[in-house]
This record gives structure tokens, sequence and C-alpha cells, in this order.
């Protein structure tokens, strides 16, 4: 299972705590890092994320035998277009881009057919911190995974990114593309996207400054997802305008049962509302 | 200003919580514990967060110069019409309800006209943990306070409940009530009130359990607020529901805008909102 030569593109939270795991776990020998900025590659470097770097993906292909892919989704295409161009069939690529259903399209797009060693994944787990300065190697434990193998996959390839997640600590989990974007869409791009309008409508008050002089922790946890980063919380809803509008148009409705429950002073609906959200909320935490 | 019998009506994480503090600074010589559960009432003992208890008010009322309540608004009637019938005018009465205009309504309704002892007040801090055991000598160092003085109110007895809660190292304002009950609207009743819906929206899912099963860590955050007392939660949507309900239109249009830029595919749209919130939100935190 030990990766000899690993290209990371993108090194940084995501990509950089990938590499960091498999070599605390000695299941690399060598990585190289691609990506745009000089610095962060240099920095990543000086960290021993990686062993060499390239801003082109092409010169960091040779003797690869696995490539990571992660940055933003909306990047995959020429990304795709590189590789194809340059990588031997007994490769085994693998992604972290957080919508499923988008990357096999955008993969199918340019390869015509999704290639056998394409491996889908989704590793559920970051912080607000990005850039290579912010990888660690513990990332991933305790964390799921969840890979989206489509119809042609080799199960081999895909046993093999598997084990590897599974080594560096996390919980792998496999289902379909579509599956994963409506899970997905409901349990993060739902809840980020209403964070946003949240503090999006508090910034457009007039009383905005005493607004947010006043936030209390309630406040401060909901927010938080708020400050991920805008152009790759843009590129997952277009990406997952499926799912995502779908699970919108069902919280409307939720937020006008209880609009109207509080204009009508329904103590009782709020009481079982309120009941019923804690009793799910704590059990699934606690799962 | 030091306050030798204070009265807690309601031993729990706030009430006790104020009367570890103030026998930590040494402002206070005695505390009585006033409460429905005896349970609560042995343990608060046990745990010397009171001296004595009563299960009814007018006993403990005797010889006291402060009375702290600290319960769901929606007991306050029964509370201040004990008050009322038993306290001598040089008490001081404060609380610390979440809700500002209606504890005034129902002051007046209950005396005629608000007294010059009652020294309405909202600390703003908390856990989802509730009960004596949940008390901590620290929870309202450096938190907010918030004291909403009507006009009548005797500005002596307002500046020693401001000091009180100034020594224990809570940092205290003041405004009127309509502006309290807008401003917490905003920044808690709402981001509460969103909670609730999004929780209970999952749970009706038919995919609820693989939902719940993938929350990821946005998600815990979002949610940790629904996970507090629903009669509570409750009880603050109707008595603050003027406000409450203004802010929920507001969100619901902020809501409408994002769906539609979303089923445009309106980058430009979201881009410029998701933007805007991460900056509004990584100011008002750090400030």
């Amino acid at each position: 299972m030990k990766i000899k030569h690993l290209v990371v593109i993108g090194v940084g939270l995501i990509g950089g705590s990938f590499a960091l795991a498999l070599r605390e776990k000695q299941l690399v020998e060598r990585v190289s890092g691609v990506g745009r900025s000089l610095d962060n590659l240099l920095l990543a470097k000086k960290l021993s994320i990686i062993d060499e770097y390239h801003q082109q993906i092409a010169p960091a292909l040779v003797d690869a035998d696995m490539v990571f892919i992660a940055v933003p989704v909306a990047q995959y295409k020429t990304i795709f277009e590189q590789l194809k161009a340059h990588v031997r069939s007994d490769i085994i690529i693998t992604d972290a881009g957080s919508t499923k259903t988008s990357v096999l399209n955008t993969c199918e797009q340019v390869y015509g057919e999704i290639p056998d060693y394409f491996i889908p994944g989704h590793p559920i787990a970051g912080t607000e911190n990005s850039g290579a300065v912010a990888a660690f190697a513990s990332l991933y434990e305790q964390h799921k995974v969840i890979l989206t193998p489509h119809q042609g996959v080799s199960q081999e390839k895909l046993s093999t990114v598997h084990q590897l997640w599974q080594a560096i600590g996390a919980q792998v989990f496999e289902m379909d593309a579509q599956h994963h974007d409506r899970i997905m869409g409901a349990t993060s791009h739902l809840p980020h996207t209403l964070a946003f309008c949240l503090v999006n409508m508090l910034a457009n008050s007039s009383q905005q400054e005493e607004i947010f002089r006043f936030v209390a922790g309630g406040f401060k946890d909901f927010t938080r997802i708020a400050s991920s980063d805008p152009e790759m919380w843009r590129d997952i809803c277009l990406l997952n305008k499926t799912a995502l509008s779908e699970h919108l148009h069902s919280y409307q409705n939720e937020l006008s049962n209880m609009l109207d429950a509080i204009e009508n002073n329904d103590g009782a609906y709020l009481s079982k509302l309120f009941e019923k959200a804690k009793q799910a909320r704590d059990k699934a935490i606690e799962s």
C-alpha cells in the first residue's frame, strides 16, 4: 500500500494534512507539491510537508503513482486536462472536493469516460484556517471520509484509497455521488448558507455596530462557518445547486411555520418544535 | 456595597453562579435559595452556593436586602405578587430575565407602578447546562450585562447593582428595555430560532439517521444552541414577539435573495454576499 511518489495539487490545510499524515505513518516515500503560490510552496517545503514543488502539473507527475487534488472544485477542469495528458494508466487519482456530482461531470467532460483510476473522495474535516501553515498530521483522525466511486472504478485502486484513509485514522464510507451531495447539502451546505444570510442581514442593519457589540456565545458558534472562504462557498452553492435549493425550500417552509406560530402566540406548537429539535440534536451529537 | 442577605429565586446556572461570584469576592454575608425542586436546593447547599433554602418566597425574605430573580420569565407574575406583599421598600430587586419589556410590563401589572427598587437586568452568559450543579463563580467574568432601568428607578440602587456586576467581572451597559429586546432579538433570539428550525427540518427528513451520522463541525457549532431549554425558548419567542418577528421577516428576505441567486447561477451576487458576511463576522468577533 506504500505510495512511492505522491503529488499533492493544492498544498493547503487539506492537501498538506493528507501528506503529513501519510508521512507520519510512513506510507509515502516522496511528496511533490503543486500550486500557484510560490510562497506557499516554499513554506510547505520548509515545514517538511513536501520534498519538492512545481508551479505546473506536468513536471510534477514524473514517476507519480498517486495524485491528490485538494483545490477548489472550480479549478478541476484545467487539472483533469493536464492529468489526462500526462499520467500513466497505473496511477491512482483521488481528491477532496466537497461536491461530488459536479466533479464526476467535469471528469467525464474532459476524459469522455471517467477513468478507472479516479477515486472521488471527500474528507469531512477542516478548520477556518487555510494554507500550508494550517496543515497538521492529525487533521483526519476520527473524521469521516466519503468515497463516491463511479461504475467503472478499479476495485483495487478504490481499496487502496480506502485503506490509506483508514491508516491515517479516518472512518471511511462509500456511497454514490448524488447521495453524497444530498447529505452534505443538508449537513454542511445548508447550515453555511443560513449562517451567511444571518451575518449579512445583521451587517445590513442600521444598528449593525451595536448588534455586533452584543453578540452572545450562541451567535459566535452559529456564525463561525460564515468566516469560511467566500469563493469556495460560492462554488459549492452553484455546484450543488439541485440538492441545496431543495433543502433551502424545505427550510423556508419550516421557518414560515415557526413565524406563524410566533405571530399567533401558538406556544404549544413552539414547545413541541423546540422539544423535538433538542432531542434530535442531543441524539445526533452523542452518536 | 456589601449585601447582608441575598435571596436567590431560582438556584440554577445563572442564580447559583451569581451567588458564588459574590461569595468569592466577599460581597455577600448570607445567601438564601428559593426554588421548587428540593433536590436542587439540597445540592445547592451542599455545594455551598447557598446557606439556607426555602420552597416558598415569603419565609426567605426576612432581613433580605437584595433579591435576585433567575427563573423563566413566565414565572415572574407570581413572584412579583409575593415580593410586593413581603418586601420592605429599602430592598433591591434585580433579575436575569432575557426579555425586558415583558418583565417591566408584568411588574407594572402587579405593582400598578414599577417600584424604584426594581433594577431589571440581563447577563449575557450561559451554557447549555442547567441546575445548581452547573453553577460556577467565574461565569460572568468578561461577559456583558445589560441593565434596563425604567424612569422611576432609584439611581442609588441602580448604581449598587451596576457595581456588583462589575465587581464580579462583568462589563455593564445600560439601555432602555425596548432597545435591549431589539438587540437581543437579533443577536440571540433570531439565531436560536434559526437553529431550532434547521434541526427540526433535518429531523423530519426521511434520511434523518444518515444525515445526523454525517453532521460536520459547522453543523455542530450551528446547532449547539438548539440544545437549549425548549420551554425557556418558547417563552422568549412569545415574550419578544414584536422584535423577533420583525427580524425573522428580514431574514426571510435575505434567504429568498440568496435562493434566487443560487437558482439563477448568480455567482457574482453570492461572492459579494459571502465576502461581506465574512468581513462583518471577522470584525464582530475580534472586537
